[in-house]
Order: C-alpha cells, then sequence, then structure tokens
C-alpha cells in the first residue's frame, strides 16, 4: 500500500477523539495540514497551542474548501446540524466520516444531509476514549491496538473506504467492519450500560447527605466502578437517546441479573449468592486472561 | 512511641489482606516471626515460598501458643468457626484483631466465641484490597497511605487498641475509629453495592449468547466497571450475607437512581438526562479532584 498522505484534514469538534485523531495521523507523518473547527475559541485555542491543530476556524465554508478528510468528532447529537451546514460546500474529492457513538442514527442523518455526497461518507467508530474531554485530554496513542468499526454502506464508494481506513490504520488502530443494527446493540451492552450503570451509582452515591463523609472510606473498588461517571454529559445524553431501543434492552436485562442477587440476598441464600459470582467472575476471567496464562483452568 | 517489635504474629488466612499485612510488618521490621494458619497446605507453601510468612501451620492450638498478636484475615463467614477453634488456647497476653469487611456480625461473633478474650479483641477493617486472592496477590505496600478504621467496643482494653493501631500505623495505614453500625452503613454504600454492581453487570452479559463476540469490542470503560467482579465469590457472598440489612437499602436507592435515567430514556427526556448525569459527574469530581486542581470550579 503507497504511503497515507492526507493533504488537508478538517477536525469538526476537536475533543478527546478527533483531537487524538488528528495527533496520530501528524505523529505517523500521514497528514499535512490540519483544521480545526468547533464551537468554542477557547478549545480551538487550546488545540492550537497543544499542537492539535495547525488552523482553528469557525467558518465551515472556508473550512470545508480543497478538504481530503473531514472527520466530524461532535457527540452524534450535534451531528444532523453539521452535516446540514458542511454538505453545500463539499467538493466530490472530499471524504467524510465520523466517530459517532452510535451508527444507525449517523447513517440515517447523513442519508438525509448528505445528499449526493453520501457516497462519500464512511461511518465508522473508535474503540477508545477516556473519561476526559476536550482538546487538552487528546493524544496521539489513543487509538493503538484498539478496534475501529467501519460501518460502510451499500453507496460507500470504495476509494472512499480506502482511505478512512488507511487513516484508522495509521492511527494504530485494528479496522474491523460490521453492520450499523449489531454495531448499535453491541456498543448498548459493552459501552452504554456500563455509563449508565456508573452514573448511577456515582449518582445514587450523592443523593446522600453524608456523601462526603462515606467517600473518605472507598477504595480502588468504586474509583474504578465509577470512572466513566467522569465522562461527558452532553456526548452521553446524545447517545443514549440515540440507541435508546437497545439500551433500554440491556438496562432490563441489568436489571433482572441485580433482582437475581436481591432475591438470593432476601432469602439469605449464600449458594445462590455465590453461584451469581462465581458465574460473573469466570466470564470476567475467560475475557481478560489470556489462555496461555491460565494454568489448568478452563 | 516507643518502636513497635511483635515478637511472634499468627495470620488466620494468608490471603491478599493478611498477606499483605505480614509483609507490611516484615518491611517495617516490626514482627519478628510469622505463623500462617490456613485451610489449604497449597496457599500455605505459596505464603512461604513467597516469604510471607515464616512457619505454616494447620494446628491452632500450636500456632497460638506466646502469640502476641493474631490476625484473623478469613472471609467473614468463617470467623465463627475461627474463633470458636482458637478461643480455648489464647493466653492473655495475646491480643487478636481482624480485617473483616463487616463488623457488627464480626463483633457479635467474637463476644460470643472469645468469652472472658474479648476484652483483648480489636475489630478492625482496612480500605484496601484488590480484585485478586490469595498469598500470591500479597505485597507490602497494600495498606500504604489507606484508611484503617479500628472499631473498639466499651470492653477492649487500652493495651490491645494501641498495639493494633500501632501495627497498622506501622503498615502505612492511617487509624480512623467509627462505631460498628456507621461502618457497616458506609462500606454497604462505597464498597458492597459497587462489588454488586460489578458482579451483576458482568454477569447479565455473560448470560447472552453472543457475549466472546460483543466483549470484542470493549474498551477500557467496561474493563474498569467490572474489574472488581475478578473479586473472591466467597469472600463477598458471606459480606453480603453479613451486611444484608444496609446492602438491600443501598441497593433499592441505586435501583431509583437507574429508573430515574430509565424513566428519562423512555421518554427521550434530553434534558432530565444530561441533568442526572451532570449531577454525578460534579459529585465524582468534587470527590476525586482536588480543590487546587480545580481551575474555577467549585
Amino acid at each position: 500500500m503507497a504511503k497515507l498522505r492526507i493533504g488537508k484534514l478538517v477536525v469538526i469538534g476537536v475533543g478527546l477523539i478527533g483531537g487524538s485523531f488528528a495527533l496520530a495521523l501528524k505523529r505517523a507523518k500521514a497528514v499535512k495540514h490540519v483544521v480545526g473547527v468547533g464551537r468554542t475559541r477557547k478549545n480551538l485555542n487550546i488545540a492550537l497551542k497543544h499542537g492539535v491543530i495547525d488552523e482553528a476556524s469557525q467558518d465551515a465554508a472556508r473550512a470545508m474548501r480543497d478538504a481530503d478528510l473531514v472527520l466530524i468528532g461532535t457527540p452524534v447529537g450535534q451531528m444532523p446540524a453539521v452535516m446540514a451546514t458542511i454538505a453545500p460546500y463539499l467538493s466530490p474529492k472530499t471524504i467524510v466520516t465520523d466517530a459517532g457513538s452510535t451508527k444507525q442514527d449517523v447513517i440515517a442523518c447523513a442519508r438525509k444531509h448528505l445528499g449526493a455526497h453520501f457516497a462519500n461518507f464512511v461511518p465508522a467508530h473508535p474503540m477508545a476514549g477516556t473519561e476526559m474531554s476536550g482538546a487538552a485530554a487528546a493524544f496521539p496513542e489513543l487509538y493503538r491496538g484498539r478496534k475501529l468499526i467501519l460501518v460502510p454502506q451499500r453507496e460507500t464508494s470504495a476509494r472512499a473506504i480506502r482511505l478512512v481506513r488507511a487513516a484508522w490504520v495509521a492511527c494504530g488502530a485494528e479496522v474491523v467492519l460490521l453492520k450499523p443494527r449489531e454495531h448499535d446493540e453491541i456498543l448498548a451492552a459493552v459501552s452504554h450500560l456500563p455509563h449508565i450503570v456508573a452514573y448511577a451509582l456515582m449518582g445514587m452515591l450523592a443523593r446522600r447527605s453524608n456523601v462526603r463523609h462515606m467517600l473518605e472510606f472507598s477504595a480502588g473498588g468504586l474509583r474504578d466502578t465509577v470512572r466513566i461517571a467522569g465522562s461527558s454529559p452532553e456526548m452521553w445524553r446524545d447517545i443514549c437517546l440515540a440507541n435508546r431501543e437497545a439500551l433500554l434492552k440491556f438496562m432490563d436485562a441489568y436489571d433482572s441479573e441485580l433482582n437475581r442477587a436481591r432475591v438470593a440476598l432476601r432469602a439469605g441464600d449464600g449458594a445462590a449468592l455465590k453461584a451469581i459470582f462465581t458465574h460473573a467472575r469466570n466470564a470476567r476471567e475467560r475475557w481478560l486472561v489470556a489462555p496461555e496464562r491460565k494454568p489448568k483452568r478452563q
């Protein structure tokens, strides 16, 4: 494969995701010039200062001119407005992609707003993130060794897929393909629900009048369990709304599992409790402990 | 304060907690000889091999002879049997303490089984742990900078409190006092419930037929949220049963918070969802972000 060389990259929404994409491509020397587009001048200035972008713009028309690749890195709730704004200024050579956490709604939105340009839009989603937001949180290694899900549609041009795939490979990601519905269902289970769980646990504690005193006695367990409750509320509101059906389904399944524990606890049924905990622990071990590190256990 | 020098320390249950206590005291040169007592010869051999203990014993009578300090480091469910076993062999000089995760039940158990020796029993609980179990998981830094809760009773002798306090200080812990009920209530909220939450999330995923495929797409968020689902099922069964009332209360409160999110999500109420997430995120920031690191936020 020829070395990837993107002349002009535009990142709309220069946060952790979009900023890290820019930094990773810069480090790989796969991009010449990065333009950042954002709502607040303050964040764009941080991005400029940290070398995440080379130029800041609040003018979409000017930013789109001669762009080779546009990454929409905003929360999914902003995508309709972003796509409607940029659509008139897209040239046929410009490839557009996104990093939205849901795909069915983003694809529907692109279909509606990008019109003929839809063939040049490659829906994508990197399996990476931290609980931090904003340009200052971006770092070039974010995607190294992480999965990047591409969700191309029937109409998506081969050239567009090639470019977006090459860009993510240059970031160090492993590219895999999923269908939109499959993507949203899986993400509801392994990402969206865990965020709800973390927000709810932290939120419940926060409603107690003695919360400060209680938290003095917490250890690493609570801290890790609620780490992602530090994530952007705006972004997660959008994701939850965009993936409502799948998320509600998994919330119900989670509720059933909690209820198993509650019923066993109420009944003082130690054997049932131990079985519930063991089942979960074994699944975690099968997932996280590599086969070669598992002596005599299956 | 004179330098602490424990002649003979007996650790009953040489796991992460008891083993780390022994290693920390050894490193501080605060103990001369450590005897490990346990159910399985295999774990005791590991403890010997790793230098956690100097002598292994499966004979409680012999182990108790001339002991200065006995730490009961077993899951709380084993404490009645352990206390009943050792009680006849305790000499007046021997101080007994524990590291059990619940205190009301442990105190009741000690009152019942230790008889006249109850005045030499100092209920305690270190706010530290990892998801690992067994002697091989022990390390001397586990308690450094962590809180150690002492729960002395009216009868507890000042000499006993002094020794146990000094031992934990030598391990690097910060010693604080709580009443038994307060301890159990706080721990239900900041430790026991988070374990239930982590087990339930992992357990729910494990019940899906496509769990392996789904987990391929998880990122650090899920991994951290379920880290403590790797904890010992036996230990957590005992803790949950021992602290059933308080835990059920906090499970209900957690359920209400989850339900707030569910109601907002079902209604497509973005403002309510964002408020729920923001409330949780702000509480986490107030807790984890030191005031000096918070620019212009309160």
